[in-house]
């Protein structure tokens, strides 16, 4: 087991990654709670939630599941859980425990963050892509019109990452994660990038991933650390978000994963980069990374015209101008207002070159 | 005009009160914002949103009118409201102004605490009880089943009270604001409670509404600056709220306007701690100025019973038991755990003799 402190505004929290750990879960609460309820979705309750109630001794010990996937982040299932919450009798001083993914890490944070104005919670990531939302405490719901648009900043009490159950993830829930270490390597450290550019995802041990899901956090760890409500330098990790995210609402969420999306923004990322740069980047190194790891490498049926407009709307945008996360090399971010004809034109460009 | 300010975790605001401050709301925003949106309800819109939208010299100005009432603290009131401002293409450099009484103070602000994780809001309270609610940045929307259960602690950038929109009050939230401003007496300020003890509602000079309002406020900023979380003095805020809570939810809310609960709520924790603690109170002195005043000292259609189910779920309380503030004096307040059934046999005995 590896372990880790993050210091947030509020508080410290401690992340464990290692084997075993969903057997720990309630030896490794640091506080006594009145209560705790455990919520976690269908898919990921189906395998693994037994074990998290089993180590966990307590006389006021509840769960709930919701369907598994991006659509039950919404505010009905919101505030559904708060009707859980109350039934189930929490109080202030009772925990919830998120088990699952970045959805259910994202809509339990959110409950707990809201729930009598603010209760404890834990992350128990269960996929790679959550290593990034477990960490940092980011919390939200979507909206109809605007992913996570309704949330908070609420970091939680400790993050208790067992890397086992990362074994039961679908191929594209591995390539959604490891997008994001991507990600992370390129905004903080040349060599885990190398590392993660050597490997084949699908032959991976229990003792890569850890170091993997480890290095990564240790990134993201640092940047919410200097800049816990994104006034600065937490804008880098949305490197590659901003045509993610819009590739994921012109997709309709769920049915492309988060991290294949970013995936395919942050190499138009460094489409842009090189040109607005005049640098030589890894462009080519990284697709043909993707390539080789079976990366979808399409937009889908949208048009750069769609694309843009989605754009327009991300929250990291001060007035009408699109920010783009671009970088003149690795662990050299930058922000840039890129006028929209000419974001347009590379867009064109670097569309007609995936196919 | 008075000006106070205070200090909150994550920054200090200013409060302003006195005349003519609704036509000064422009001039005193300290900060660049790219777009502005205002939230009040009907009846307060119709009074003096002009007035407020004159004030501002901005190019994004918008506005958004909610029904009057606490019906509409709910949970899709926040929704649209969410709505509305990216309709308007608020960004995180917008700021939400709250113009109205406490609902619209506590649910602006509540959208303002989770629109994109938090952006900048104002006060402009409108009501005398609002000078209660619009300090110290609880902010919430209630639940079915339960009052406030959903929200944020959240402080605004400014609180900005002009004393003219209260001429416009009904006797009703005159008597419903000043009883808060007497629990803060209580509270803080033995002389402050002989002067309100000494007044009759109805005939206020504005001179006489600024100083009663900067006193409650001043003894709310204290408290909330000590503990701005409620993990302990700030529950004693509290005061005459257990019962004053129940009787809303038994009467609908409102049906009775909060503050006139308190009051009752408040007679109810004197009446408890002359006898738990053996002390003479001014519990007749409260009764007979409420009834001079004209506020309404019953209950409703409910019952003891009743009562103590909805007290149950109070969210001071830890675990089953019944937390109550009471008092051993002006300004010495304490938390007791009253066992259910002597509490019962207090409120029978205090029901009797009201009637
Ligand atoms: N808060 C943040 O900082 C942050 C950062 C990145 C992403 N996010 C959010 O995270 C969400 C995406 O996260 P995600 O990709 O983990 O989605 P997810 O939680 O929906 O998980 C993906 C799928 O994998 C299943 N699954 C989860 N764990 C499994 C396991 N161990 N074995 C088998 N199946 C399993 C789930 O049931 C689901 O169907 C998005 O909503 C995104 O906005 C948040
Ligand atoms: N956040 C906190 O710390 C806190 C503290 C106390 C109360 N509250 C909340 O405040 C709410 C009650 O506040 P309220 O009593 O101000 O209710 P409110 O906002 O509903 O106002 C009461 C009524 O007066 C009307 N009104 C408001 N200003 C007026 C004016 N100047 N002239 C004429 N009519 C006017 C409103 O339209 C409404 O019909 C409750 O929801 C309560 O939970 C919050
Ligand atoms: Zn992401
Ligand atoms: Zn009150």
């Amino acid at each position: 087991m590896k372990e880790m402190k993050v210091q947030a505004s509020s508080h410290s929290y401690p992340i464990y990654v290692g084997e075993n750990l969903r057997f720990q879960v309630g030896r490794l609460l640091k506080e006594e709670y009145s209560s705790i309820m455990v919520v976690s979705d269908e898919t990921v309750g189906e395998l693994y939630l037994e074990d998290i109630l089993a180590s966990i001794n307590h006389s006021h010990l509840y769960y709930t599941l919701v369907p598994a996937g991006e659509e039950s982040k919404n505010i009905d299932q919101f505030y559904q859980l708060h009707s859980k919450a109350m039934e189930f009798g929490l109080d202030r001083r009772s925990l919830i425990i998120a088990l699952g993914g970045g959805v259910i890490g994202d809509l339990a944070g959110f409950v707990a963050a809201t729930y009598m104005r603010g209760i404890d919670y834990i992350q128990v990531p269960t996929t790679i892509l959550a290593h990034d939302s477990s960490v940092g405490g980011k919390v939200a719901v979507n909206h109809h019109m605007g992913k996570n648009m309704i949330g908070n900043f609420y970091p939680p009490k400790a993050v208790i990452y067992d890397v086992q159950t990362l074994e039961s993830l679908s191929g594209k829930e591995v390539r959604s994660g490891y997008a994001e270490l991507v990600k992370e390597a390129f905004i903080g450290d040349e060599k885990f990038l190398e590392e993660l550019f050597s490997i084949k995802l699908g032959d991976l041990s229990s003792t890569q991933l850890t170091e993997h899901l480890y290095n990564g956090i240790k990134v993201k760890a640092a940047i919410v650390e200097a800049d816990e409500k994104e006034a600065g330098i937490r804008k880098y990790l949305n490197l590659g978000h901003t045509l993610g995210h819009a590739l994921e609402a012109e997709n309709g969420y769920g049915k492309i994963a988060h991290g294949e999306a970013v995936a395919v923004g942050m190499l138009f990322a460094l489409f842009i980069s090189e040109q607005v740069y005049g640098r030589s980047l890894p462009y080519q190194q990284l697709l043909e990374w993707l390539h080789t790891n079976g990366y979808p490498l399409q937009v889908g049926e949208t048009s750069p015209e769609a694309l843009i407009e989605r754009m327009k709307s991300d929250k990291k945008n001060i007035g009408n101008n699109i920010q783009m996360i671009l970088l003149r090399g690795t662990g050299d971010l930058t922000t840039e207002e890129v006028p929209e004809q000419e974001l347009k034109e590379y867009l064109k460009t670097f569309i007609g070159k995936l196919v």
